[in-house]
């Protein structure tokens, strides 16, 4: 498979001021990639520290043959999985297109290693591990990563406050947390639809997604060859990655969602265990009583999930199989350590079902089935919304966090206003920073093509960018340690006019040095002490600069105001030498 | 002058959907202009009714000769201004360029009206109008485009926690209003500066910032013909237009901000009062003792008014001559109805500087000069920051509207992160949301340029839509009436596939098109029952829908709910009819 070539001015590890840095534990033969953001000296001589960024880029490989397998000798070191044969392919998973040809678009060539799982009566989750103490080669490599004693990642998912979504098949992805007491994450959707798409694009995107700072991806395809895109994407992913799998499910069972059952549902689960997806969104709340409070919305159920499973809910008069199954579903989870992310199919689709009683009632039963999952100790993350005013966001997430226990928070942007398709990446940012402040652990990017078509690669790049700012403003408010570290380095470069530092230090250096070179591209302009905005005269900077040149620091110009100060009372008085005495001239 | 052409498709004037129609107050024969968005009938037959927005774009011109002086009459049958010859031409006004050449680049050649000011010993600004009870057509505009009764403008007005900036001397503006009590208004900037641009780009920009809902523009020219750029600019601007006037008047003292003085400042005041800028940043807040609380920031001085102030002080060992003079500005300003912006010469350039004690010291003179304004009947609003952490934003609005009695805070962003130059118009909605929320009347926006490069047309389109949103959602979450109308309308629109009434009711209609057709371009799509990025079987909305048809409303959904949950009870129960009486079979 060819992948489009990304040209190096559009790969933020290109840039000259950035080198890819390990952390490293040697002890434990831990090494974490970082970029490392090289700073020119200030203009006085003196040297500024490199500034050391977290990098979800991977290693980078050849796709057809995938990433290598990081992971693989750790999970063998713990002797609890077996290898085993696994599910028998079937053409069916890719769709009817794929039975029809009798062979999926692209197959996959690269690595094939057979599925592992937990040994019979075991449980291989890091919050199993986590619950007994141990403390196991992934949460040392997430401790490095995030700059924290290990006893803190240990801790934090043992009681289900984080989660580091890690299945045993899938050992390619660097492992990383979710968590509030942790840098807040950034989730990117890529996926075909019955409509768009091949696998190659998805793979780019994928590639394109992790370079610009996506910390997990969800594969949402729904259209063609759906296991295939996603053996190629989890091959290639040096992040974890979410799956749907009742998009697959209802595609096995042509598209007719009465037509769903269990049967089928954990037969995809199961296949999708095997691959190696990190963490599944599974709709177990919505129950048949909930579904009539969405009746009266202005947008019905806008989750795909949700309104597939409330179809099915009332054209079987049942109640949801997800649910009653959930159980099960632990025990499966528990195997491969797979992840829940318990889907909010009852969110709210636009302001006006906001915060609603339907959307309420499910969370109620995700806060249940939180519980229920820990008990298997299968990790856990809660979906929210969506579509919120801005007044009522922070709401929400105070709501999740008490009912669920502080479990992970994982939500779509929120939108705080609908008058802006082709926008709604900024009007969802606005709300994400909002949610994130109050303790959401992750947040699921929105792209410029919300509501209205696929996103291509220049959408999940804007989508991504978009959603690292939400991410680190939140970072910041929450004070997070070291958080600001980056700004301060920047704003300093840009005091002392080091430009391609200031290009360097931001989330897309080539953007930020081609606007400036639009209006000023010579060479020279580059150590120019302004800019286009202002020209030299005016910039406020370099005539602030002068000040501190010209008058010293702040003790110096203390001095310099107050003798001001006294040669202004000295006029205002009239110029005359010999004051009165204040006592005496009240008269 | 030939001013580019605008594209009818990216004009969203020309928008199938929309048609100019007026709000008329026929006692008063007032008729304010508004948009009149079109909407189909939803698929039961039902109308749904025309969405009416607040439109700023104005009547339209051939721009060589401006617009019509709409308040012309009411001004003049006040009977309290009076024509006079006004200052002389002085081609030093345009800059050395212009008099190197005996000419500005672009003479304007439209009307030429001389200019008029108050009578001798009168006072004729609104909030002097508002003070004695009287109602001016002005606020009778004002209240009819924001739907409320004019009592409310009168009194907000007179209390000064609201303005309506209308300089006797641009009658071709269409009176608008900025106050906490009344929909938040968005500020775009342009501008040339010495490095770049011309008067014909300064135009276009104008043209297109109001098309696309700035409320206000400030004209922030610092290269050559300041003058005529901005008379082009006045005598075509349906918005009140600002300045920052020490600007022009360093460009007569040669760029030397050291050779500043009160006398070149104050002529460069009434220039424009006479050309008509309806208000102006004033840096009287900037005083010599607050200069040194500077000299430990990261980065300085950041507003060029600021620094220029700043280093006059300290270079003259003086008191900031605008501090010293204000009175005397303030005579000036209640003879045309000029508004003060009272400038933050002293905000943080970043957010490390955020919230410290040169900030907030400037922001307690601007509270005491605010009540010295009132006290000659002049309006002002107070500018606020910058770039604030998230967490730090709401203390800047409530610090200001408590100091300052509720005078009108009008706020540039504020940035919640520095770390990405090329996205701060994103970086910084989000600070300006939450800041508006908490009661900023006015934000002035930033494109992706800011910090790079002065914007160009499609930057100043991205900057006005980006504020209209944040604007817009803070209405949202103050509850504003009727704010969330339009929302609610495109969100109905959206779950009935009403794809053309979506895009209509969008913020950039044409935009939100091309995107959905640039996957399903083909005209049938318009009317589909879903869109590319679920695809048929996967749109929620549809199967939604399909609930609601199958199952009936709320009280029907409920009926087969129930009927459900007996018949799971039943078959938990074993299916067998007769069941042991539960008081019994607890044994």
């Amino acid at each position: 498979m060819e992948l489009v070539a990304l040209s190096a001015a559009q790969n933020p590890e290109n840039y000259p001021t950035h080198t890819l840095d390990h952390l490293v534990d040697e002890e434990h033969g831990i090494r974490v990639p970082v970029t490392r953001i090289t700073l020119d000296d200030s203009p006085d001589g003196r040297p500024n520290p490199p500034v050391t960024v977290y990098r979800t880029a991977g290693p980078g490989c050849d796709p057809t043959h995938g990433l290598p397998p990081l992971r693989a000798a750790w999970i063998a070191d713990r002797g609890d999985v077996d290898t085993y044969a696994g599910r028998v392919r079937d053409l069916q998973d890719d769709g009817r297109s794929a039975v029809r040809r009798g062979t999926a678009s692209e197959e996959w060539s690269g690595a094939a290693r057979p599925p592992v799982r937990a040994r019979a009566g075991r449980t291989v989750t890091q919050m199993h591990y986590a619950r007994r103490g141990i403390v196991t080669p992934e949460m040392r490599f997430v401790a490095l990563r995030e700059g924290c004693d290990v006893e803190l990642i240990r801790s934090e998912v043992a009681a289900g406050r984080a989660i580091i979504p890690a299945n045993v098949n899938h050992p390619e992805a660097e492992p990383m947390i979710i968590g509030r007491a942790f840098t807040v994450k950034v989730n990117a959707n890529i996926g075909n639809s019955a409509v768009t798409s091949s696998i190659r694009e998805e793979v780019a995107k994928l590639e394109w997604a992790t370079r610009w700072g996506a910390d997990t991806v969800m594969d949402l395809s729904t259209g063609d060859d759906i296991h295939t895109t996603r053996e190629w994407i989890l091959r290639n992913s040096p992040v974890p990655i979410g799956t749907v799998p009742i998009y697959q499910a209802l595609e096995k069972v042509g598209g007719d969602h009465q037509a769903l059952t269990w049967e089928v549902f954990r037969d995809t689960v199961i296949e999708q265990c095997e691959q190696g997806v990190d963490y599944m969104t599974i709709h177990a709340g919505v129950l048949l009583r909930y579904v009539p409070l969405t009746a009266g919305r202005v947008t019905g159920i806008v989750s795909r999930g949700g309104s597939i499973i409330a179809g099915w809910c009332l054209g079987h008069h049942r109640e949801n199989f997800l649910y009653e199954h959930f159980d099960e579903l632990c025990e499966i989870f528990a195997r491969y350590d797979v992840a829940f992310s318990l889907g909010d199919g009852l969110r709210p689709g636009s302001l006006a079902d906001a915060n609603d009683a339907a959307q309420f009632a499910e969370l109620d039963t995700l806060a249940e089935l939180t519980r229920r999952a820990w008990e298997h100790d299968v990790q856990v993350m809660v979906e929210g919304p969506g579509h919120v005013p801005f007044h009522l966001v922070r709401e929400n997430v105070e709501r999740q966090q008490e009912l669920c226990d502080g479990a992970p928070f994982y939500t779509l942007g929120p939108l705080v206003t609908d008058i802006a398709p082709g926008y709604d990446h900024i009007t969802s940012a606005i709300g994400a920073t909002e949610i994130a402040r109050y303790g959401t652990a992750m947040l699921c990017y929105v792209t410029p093509k919300e509501h209205l078509g696929l996103p291509d690669r220049d959408d999940v790049k804007t989508g991504v960018i978009t959603y690292k700012i939400a991410a680190h403003a939140a970072d910041v408010a929450k004070g997070h340690p070291g958080a600001r570290d980056r700004d301060d380095a920047l704003s300093k470069a840009r005091f002392e006019f080091r430009w391609r530092d200031q290009f360097g230090l931001s989330l897309d250096p080539a953007t930020a040095e081609a606007f400036h070179d639009e209006t000023l591209p010579a060479e020279p302009a580059k150590t120019a002490h302004f800019c286009s905005m202002c020209g030299p005269k005016f910039c406020s900077m370099r005539i602030s600069q002068d000040i501190r040149d010209t008058f010293g620091d702040a003790d110096e110009q203390e001095r310099v105001a107050g003798m001001a100060a006294k040669s202004d009372e000295f006029r205002r008085l009239g110029g005359t030498v010999y004051l009165p005495d204040p006592a005496t001239s009240r008269r």
